[in-house]
C-alpha cells in the first residue's frame, strides 16, 4: 500500500502553544486524505538547525568531546556540534565548531547527510559534516567549562559503542555513515 | 584533560518555563566546578520514554514504516516506534508497537541500547529493540491514516540510505547497530 505524496494532509491551522527563549511549542491541525482531523504538537527550535562534525585525522582516529548535558543531567560523549548562527553557511559553521570544541580547523569538509531527531514532533535538522586535513587552529568557545576531547580509531567503532556515555543517536549514526563513506571512497 | 564525574555541576534550581499537553520546558540553573553559573533550557517530554523496534525477518529483510511527520511536515521513513505506556515494560511496548504498526509479533526480543536524541536539551530516551521470529499478529493502531510498510534487505543498508525520506538519526543508528549485532553473533 502506497500513499501520501500525492495527497499529503492539509494544514488546517498552526498556533503557538508556548514560547521560551530557546523553544516554541506549536499546535498543528491536520486533515488527512481519509478525512481524519487531528492536532499534533511539535517543537520548533529557534534558529536554522545545527551542524555535527566528524573530525577524522590522518591516522584514522576521530575526535569526540565529553561534556555535561543538561537534558539528561550527566556527562555525555559525542561529536562536536552546535547551532548555525544567523546567515552562516553549513561548512563555515562546521569549521567554527571544530575550532571552538577541539581546536582544529579542516582544509577539507564534506556534507554527508542531513538528519532529523524525531520528525514526528521536532522540526529540528542537523547537518552531518566530515572534516579532514585537520591542523591546529583553536578559537575560544562559549562552553561553561573546558571540554574533554577523546580520540578514538574509527576502525574500533564497535568498542567505542561499549562506552555507556555514548548515547546520542546523531553521533552514532554519523560515525557509521563516515565509516561507510570512507570505505566506499577507498575502494573506488 | 579529564573532568566531570567527580565533580559534576551542582543543580541550583529547576523551574517549569512552559507546559503543554505533550511537553514541559524546564529551566535548569547549574553551577560548574569552575564557578560558572548558567541556566539551560531543556524539554522534558511527558511519559517514560520511547521504544524503537528493528523487525528483522528470517529472509534478512527489515520492515520500516512511512508516515506523515508533523514536525518536519513531510512523509518520513523510519523504524516502528512509539511511547511507552504507563508501567509498560520495554519489551512489551516493543511488541505492541510492532503489532500495531507492521502487523507482526516477535517471539524473540533483544534490547540493543538506549539512545538519546539531543542530550543537551532533551531528557528523552529511546530504547532500541531487535525483534526476530516474527509471525503475523496485528493489533489495531492509533494512527490517523494507514501506514505504508516498506521491506528492505539489511545487507543493502547503503542503498536504503540513498532514500531522501530516511532522515531519522535513531532509525539509521539502530539499523547499523543491528547489522553489527547480527554479524558478531554469526561469527561466534
Amino acid at each position: 500500500m502506497t500513499h501520501g505524496d500525492d495527497e499529503p494532509p492539509r494544514v488546517l491551522h498552526e498556533r503557538t502553544l508556548a514560547s521560551t527563549r530557546l523553544f516554541r511549542v506549536e499546535g498543528v491541525g491536520l486533515r488527512f486524505a481519509n478525512g481524519t482531523e487531528v492536532e499534533f504538537e511539535r517543537i520548533a527550535p529557534r534558529g536554522a538547525g545545527a551542524v555535527l562534525v566528524v573530525p577524522l585525522h590522518e591516522d584514522g582516529r576521530v575526535s569526540l568531546v565529553r561534556e555535561y548535558a543538561a537534558g539528561t543531567g550527566r556527562y555525555e560523549l559525542g561529536l562536536p556540534k552546535g547551532r548555525l548562527e544567523m546567515d552562516e553557511a553549513v561548512l563555515d559553521a562546521a569549521n567554527r565548531e571544530l575550532r571552538e570544541e577541539i581546536g582544529y580547523a579542516a582544509q577539507r569538509l564534506t556534507r554527508l547527510r542531513t538528519l532529523t531527531l524525531a520528525p514526528g514532533y521536532l522540526s529540528h535538522s542537523t547537518h552531518i559534516v566530515l572534516a579532514e586535513s585537520l591542523t591546529p587552529d583553536p578559537l575560544p568557545g562559549d562552553e561553561p567549562e573546558a571540554l574533554e576531547v577523546v580520540h578514538w580509531p574509527l576502525d574500533a567503532l564497535e568498542t567505542l559503542l561499549s562506552r555507556e556515555d555514548l548515547t546520542e543517536a546523531r553521533s552514532i549514526a554519523a560515525l557509521f555513515m563516515t565509516r561507510c563513506h570512507v570505505q566506499e571512497r577507498d575502494t573506488v
